[in-house]
């Protein structure tokens, strides 16, 4: 197993890549090209001792800034995206992992890798934590307008990837809407949900649609909506999450007696932030180009990138390409076409 | 002032509104004419000692069920809803609130008080707590599928809600998107964010694109976005808050150490709760008819339907409907129409 991490890509790279790559190659014995600026790269290697076998590094001339235009990054062909997408092209390695710009990574993956048979359009995928245990949510910014046939395929390309490499056994599908009924909805969710009741005759495991609650219920493991819809749903996660313990925080230090409590609250304050925890699950798949892509957020520490890197190569060795194909044909387009 | 309730509103009718209705005629002094079943009305009146003259009944034969088609709904004219906005639209009365079937109250709202002069769709709004104060979320729900022009007019009419009935001095205005960039988002939002621009020309005090993290930053006081993504996030929030809170507890629980300290916490917990109570603000004012409408939550407390009583209150003191008939006159057309 071989994974191309971008040295380039995040708020504090190469330094933090290059940490998160050192800890996946001891950790789970990966081997890990580091594709970006060879002389700053070798300058972080050598502060650390590590297994040299399983690190090498591959120069990239250019590099694309976290908020530059995805127009103007694909042209960039020496940039470290190019790089590393063209060495998965080339059978070189197996997956591909980036914490850069996330708009670059999609185009350049896509430009680079192109798209899976009878796939539309790729979707960016979240993980997020639930009750029970998480929730599969795309597209999560890739497609702010999205049509009917292309969230069919999001829940088809979701499904495969909660089976094969989360190992849900059934996942259960929902569709995100403004009520449960099958009448509900707007023009997009309405026409969505006939092509999926379609497509669970044939074989998708479509249980509903799936309310904003239901994001976090744990009612199901897959839910899809337009890139839109799931770009807000998760930014607000990720903001409520830190406001509400910045609220709790506040009470218990106006709180003369809970301060004191406070201190032996400790333990279960550090497992509650470990479940909802987003850099436990590393990065999110691009799902829908022809190898496996994980575009990890721009903040992440390194712990977040070895455990995109760990995620990467579940991704790899699931075959989950062949299978979102082969579901694509069987249930996944409108009239046969 | 007199504020109708519909006594059959709610999960729990006549019995909470009931209640909420007494606690807001004794705690500040508004009148309430009370509809709905008059027997069933009286009965839990009788429970009571209260200031007899200020609760009237008028009786309503039919109730609209939680899960009724407003389409139907519309058809039962006596019910409690027709009557409630009967009485407004005579002049009987100055808001109305119910707890019951929301888009049931929307529609007969519109059907029986019409529009606001030039405002092209009402909107539901939601009021969240944020880390300094509050957000005004419109439209959460009334307009699942939504024109550049009617987020216009729901940023007019949310900016005047916060003005004059929040007192807000000079409310900031943002429009829901993907990105502060005003390039990002989909066609809606680009097409709206022009809009805005051209707005914020005349008055409007737009500042720009809000994410999905702005809702709970306190960065704006009025976010605007099409009614399903604002369902969406609202019953997201709802849920994520609830169970944050339920994997807090399940941790101290199961840390013996943390569990002496909760003891301690329970003051600090307790205003905690209280801040993020969406309860304290009673219920979500019904922007675009001709009247004061408050639509509360179908599991309000007493203590939210009280509170929805007061905000009606200031609904109708703040002659808010003519200040939005102004500003939309002003800039919430397009070339004039």
């Amino acid at each position: 197993m071989k994974v191309v991490l971008d040295a380039m890509g995040g708020d504090h790279a190469p330094h933090v890549p290059v940490m998160g790559a050192l800890q996946a190659a001891k950790d789970y014995g990966i081997n890990i090209i580091l594709v970006g600026d060879e002389s700053r790269i070798k300058e972080e290697l050598s502060k650390y001792s590590f297994p040299a076998e399983r690190i090498e590094v591959v120069h990239a001339d250019e590099s694309v800034s976290m908020d530059e235009q995805p127009s103007r990054a694909l042209k960039k062909r020496n940039s470290s995206i190019h790089i590393g997408t063209r060495l998965l092209k080339e059978g070189l390695a197996d997956a591909f992992v980036s914490a850069g710009n996330t708009g670059a990574v999609m185009a350049i993956s896509l430009f680079t890798l192109g798209r899976l048979e009878g796939v539309e359009r790729p979707a960016i995928s979240a993980i997020l934590p639930n009750l029970k245990s998480k929730t599969f949510l795309l597209d999560v910014g890739a497609n702010v307008d999205c049509k009917p046939i292309h969230l069919l395929q999001f829940a088809i390309m979701g499904e495969a990837y909660a089976k094969y490499v989360l190992k849900e056994e059934n996942p259960k599908v929902g569709l995100l809407n403004i009520g449960e009924e099958e009448r509900k909805g707007n023009e997009l969710t309405k026409e969505t949900y006939q092509l999926l009741k379609a497509a669970k005759e044939k074989g998708l495991n479509f249980v509903g649609n799936a309310e904003g609650r239901d994001i976090y219920s744990g009612k199901f493991d897959v839910i899809v909506c337009d890139g839109f819809v799931g770009n807000v749903a998760l930014k607000l996660s990720e903001s409520l999450a830190n406001i509400l313990a910045k609220i709790l925080k506040e009470e218990i230090e106006s709180h003369f007696v809970s301060r004191i409590g406070a201190i032996t609250l400790k333990p279960a304050i550090r497992s509650f932030k470990k479940r909802i925890d987003y850099e436990e699950w590393g990065g999110a798949p691009l799902l829908g180009v022809r190898a496996p892509v994980i575009i990890s957020h721009g903040s992440s520490s390194a712990k977040a990138i070895k455990n995109a890197i760990k995620v990467a190569s579940q991704f790899a060795e699931s075959h989950l390409n062949e299978h979102i194909e082969e579901n694509i044909g069987k249930y996944g387009k409108i009239n046969g076409n």
